[in-house]
């Protein structure tokens, strides 16, 4: 079922919005893909962002999903609305390990005032070999000015 | 309910662990309580970790909240067990504004295999006054080696 | 910190919506408390409502602990609104053995929009000793007519 | 990717652990697919198993996705496991309403000692029109005896 945006600017908002967020820029994230109702996020794998066993931290697999999930919310909600995450869930699937990392988001339910949301987040090998590292479900709110 | 150590260095293991998270390091964060069941950790405000509207990002409020949950978790577990995130649900109550945060983590239920962990994240304004801005309800599972 | 009930009737309008869910007859769940921003189901033991192993299916638990979680929402919300889950996790601690169970929720969080609350769900065996054999995180909406 | 059960007689075991659960008899539901990493549960509307405004108590919505979602996982084990389940997050994102119902789960990732599944719950009305009206990510435990 295709996504219909209701905003005609939402992937230059989302460029703009994306842009503000300095987590981003810390991280080295990404915004590699801003379609209605699917977003995805890419991060190179870096040695400062780790847990005690150098795999990738879960707060930055959430980030990276969190922030595809947001934005893919966002991309169909109305003009000058603005988007909030309410809760998320997260299955760590496996070890977060990899080259490079993409969280893809995909909305699941677009409502007026909640937004559900589902990311998958992916580590990528030298070998462009792919695994699923991580799953969430998320709830996003529009917030209408 | 007290919690019962089983690891008499788990304070010592969990200091050690904690400064292998070049994540924990890279964002300013530092572990300010540490006993059986029960840890701390607190992360003063910085520009650059977040989201658009410049509240601290959803992803960090989970990272110190997370790692506060592993390492509550880790601290019931034997000597030489490792730790691992299974799942987390994060709810995010306010906006994630204030001078410090604090991510307080408790044992839930201990088992031999799986630990459920509860963690409050606090803001915490100039004036020292405390607002919970997210709760976690956390999965940790226990390796043994 | 005390709720507010902004809804002078919130005791009644609990009692008499309870009474419409069918559900809560079949199984023989009843309301046992009700304050501002707290609510307690309790249902004893019956061998029609198991799983595979005697034990009180999964659904049962989580079906008192939403509805104690919707009503302890509900019960911060003005009047005339309507209460509706938007989503829960549950963790499912222990086996759900008992003679009676006892769900009590209690809110985290109270939104204009969104209220998040947590359930606790706990077995007692003859002796009167109670075990918690689950936890909730919920977010409920209020709907305003 | 397809799945590959380890257990030959999965299926009857299903059969066999399904009939067991007396809360699938008290409601109705009917085990309607089983193969290795899916399975689907259908439920026919009742009036008995309602929440206050006649939609199905979302309980029941959880009940039907969670016993999918077991003997999903169940499916992959190896002979004689036992499945438990460990926790699940539901979003409910329409009033579950139709005639029947269907709860379909399918394995995301199947390892050792967890498995994670993901379940969705359809509404179907008479004219065969069929809506999703909740998802549910799921952790489910291997117990080996």
């Amino acid at each position: 079922m295709p996504h219909e945006p209701r905003n005609p600017s939402f992937a230059d908002d989302i460029k703009q919005s994306f842009a503000k967020q300095t987590m981003m820029n810390l991280i080295g994230a990404e915004l590699t893909r801003v379609e209605p109702g699917i977003v995805e996020i890419s991060l190179p794998y870096r040695a400062d962002i780790t847990q005690q066993h150098g795999y990738l931290h879960a707060g930055i697999v959430t980030t990276i999903a969190d922030t595809a999930s947001g934005y893919a919310a966002y991309s169909l909600m109305p003009p000058r609305a603005e988007v909030l995450s309410v809760e998320f869930k997260v299955n760590l699937l496996r070890p977060a390990q990899g080259e490079m990392f993409r969280a893809l988001a995909e909305v699941v339910k677009s409502g007026r005032t909640l937004t559900v949301v589902r990311a998958d987040v992916f580590g990528i090998n030298r070998d462009g070999e792919c695994e699923l590292v991580a799953t969430m479900l998320a709830t996003m709110m529009c917030l209408q000015q």
